[in-house]
């Protein structure tokens, strides 16, 4: 018999290596992964709403539809935009994603080669830097503090790549409760941090997927909308067509959703849809979300925003108490995480398998948000949404209590 | 005021050329996409079985699921394959995708590097043509007969890139119900085709997403299961895992549900997954499709053949009623689409927009499902899913007055 075909050397120089499928094991206490809150999705609204989009459209899902996605949800897109970020696009200059995830894949695969520098916060959400290695991007992690990245640091990064003949291709951001840091930049750094793009031709991709889950404070300025604002002196104004936006459905309805959106310049846009794989995205999601989100997003987002407002209340109360002066956490105006910081030097990385083993809580160490994936080992981010206040103090003292065991804390 | 900002030198390079969005114009008649019957979408089955689901796993939308797709309707995908196409494989090695097309944009991921040689049927689904495109291939078609690819062709081209020192990737194949050609490839073919594949070392594609729409005669066994048979003589046998296979909810739920699969060989497979974009396919969808299909497709399946059945009977009545000798046309036992043929040197090619405009009847021309991009102007798809029966007799009366008024006909 002959032997098992083999595609060794069938393989693309750029295949990406193998991912195994399965479920991940999951604490009872579960602080790894940013997910909404379950029981706040509103399925009820959900499914009314999804039952009058079919009674009035279900003949079209036989229909593929317009590849930038759902018009009406784009509308809706458009006008919340415009309304909630200053950003001031047509439904026409909107696509929509199978989640934010995917709009940011299409805006890589369209601008970046092998080699491609990349610059990022100094830690960032680990599903961007995946997709970031997939396209062998060069990334490169800026220092911030609490305030966001650091300008000069920016600057800096930018000239040094220019130096080796490699001016990097964007600068990618999440400039409201970062994932993983949980800060917020300000005003000032988003006005200084653009600027420097600008100065030196670098685009900017703001991605703004946590910016409805605000439980203190004001909304600071969109990046996008300040290169409309014409007040950044020689370098700036009018609209400059320099920055991406992508957002999401998935923190302020559901993941399951599958829906995010980007818009970009249209040289930019056109091309990211090219590169759009899957068709359109889901109607049957994209119909239920329209008609649920038309009146009634506001009001289920204030909801939401309370319930998840007594959750960070409770991680961050259970952090002081349990942790107090030996650890430094951020404290986050919103979102769904923050990033505990435990002492130079402790290593909180190898012990997080038996930490989720032996106390059932559950973290995302620092390497994981690491551009070199191997800085942040004394560092994790905290997710607050999934479990329940009283679970959530729970959560953080036995995590405390098995610091000490493994004698980090 | 500075210069609006450009991409200019920043796009990757292979980067895919834009793509505008925007509605497409459709034909009352309309000929031209595989649309599945609109009013056979079971939509109050689908509310139900999403209403079940939401109800039993609705909390479950907060998370971030299996990349690989929902696994309850994986599950049911491995039992239908195991039983209608004798394809045994588990629901672990079964990948859910956005529609099949995001399943083979996956695997050509994985494969294809910017002229790597890909052969097809010398007329094939445009979707997939772009792909392969989108990956720069180098598309070459295979001469095809009623029956399916010639063995001897498959075999000759395969030589001649050997030649050239560019073994192919891969051949891609629609064994049943061939987009646009209608044909359904014998067993015999399948044999030979295997063989030669298997002898030079290409795998196979096989793309068997309308297999379910049989109006008349006997499944054909799939290309997948040859190989496990081991009656391959010299060549082959028993699992030799030189196929992959990809199927579709699309034609027998709705396209607008964005549900397809596949299952490959283990190393391609992880290696898919991982360049799967936009995460694990919507839960919202695959609840509804999981619960419906299980206990109600085969029913539904029928109820829809029986619909399309007539529908394609009208459409080939229609065509010997109104284009008699003067053209040649398939006669699919199945799937959405016949392929028409005028007399060689004619072209309705370039005036298709034109017929659209006066006619109301819309097709797609030859040349968009070439590998040149340019051969067969004398040739058109025609699919008979979206309009009702009648429609269908009046639309390809029209199509010949206007054919006969262009001097075509």
């Amino acid at each position: 018999m002959a032997d098992r075909f083999s595609f060794q050397g069938l393989l693309s120089q750029a295949a990406p290596p193998p991912r195994k499928g399965g479920a991940v094991k999951r604490g009872k206490y579960d602080f790894a992964v940013a997910y909404p809150d379950p029981d706040s999705i509103p399925i009820d609204g959900l499914m009314e709403s999804l039952k009058h989009a079919l009674a009035e459209e279900g003949r079209d899902l036989a229909l593929y539809a317009d590849q930038r996605g759902y018009a009406p949800l784009r509308e809706f897109v458009s006008e919340k935009l415009a309304r909630d970020r200053d950003i001031h696009v047509s439904a026409d200059d909107i696509i929509l994603g199978d989640g934010s995830g995917q709009t940011i894949h299409m805006l890589l695969e369209v601008l970046v080669d092998p080699g491609d520098v990349l610059l990022i916060e100094d830690f960032v959400y680990s599903g961007t830097l995946n997709q970031m290695r997939r396209f062998q991007g060069d990334i490169r992690g800026v220092e911030t503090d609490q305030d966001g990245m650091l300008p000069d640091a920016l600057e800096g990064a930018i000239q040094k790549a220019i130096s080796q003949g490699r001016k990097p291709k964007l600068i990618y951001t999440i400039p409201t409760f970062q994932n993983p840091l949980g800060w917020t930049m300000t005003l000032e750094r988003r006005k200084a941090m653009l600027e420097v793009s600008q100065q030196y031709g670098v685009p900017i991709m703001e991605d703004d997927c946590y910016v409805d889950l605000r439980y203190d404070g004001e909304d600071v300025t969109s990046i996008y909308s300040l290169q409309e604002l014409g007040d950044l002196g020689d370098h700036g104004g009018d609209d400059m067509g320099s920055v991406m936006y992508v957002g999401s459905f998935s923190k302020i309805i559901a993941p399951g959703m599958r829906l995010g959106y980007l818009t970009a310049p249209k040289e930019l846009r056109e091309r990211a849809q090219a590169a759009k794989s899957g068709g359109s995205v889901n109607s049957f999601a994209a119909y239920a979300v329209h008609r649920y989100a038309t009146g009634h997003l506001d009001t289920h987002i204030e909801e939401i925003n309370g319930i998840q407002r007594a959750k960070r209340d409770s991680m961050l109360a259970a952090l002081g108490e349990n942790f107090g002066d030996r650890a430094r956490w951020s404290q986050p105006d919103g979102g769904l995480f923050t990033w505990l910081e435990m002492p130079e030097g402790s290593d909180i990385t190898s012990i997080r398998d038996r930490v989720l083993e032996t106390a059932d809580v559950g973290y995302i160490a620092g390497p994981n948000f690491a551009p070199d994936g191997v800085s942040g080992r004394n560092c994790a981010r905290l997710c607050f949404g999934y479990n329940t206040p009283e679970q959530i103090r729970e959560g953080i003292a036995r995590l405390a209590q098995a610091f000490e065991r493994e004698g980090v804390l």
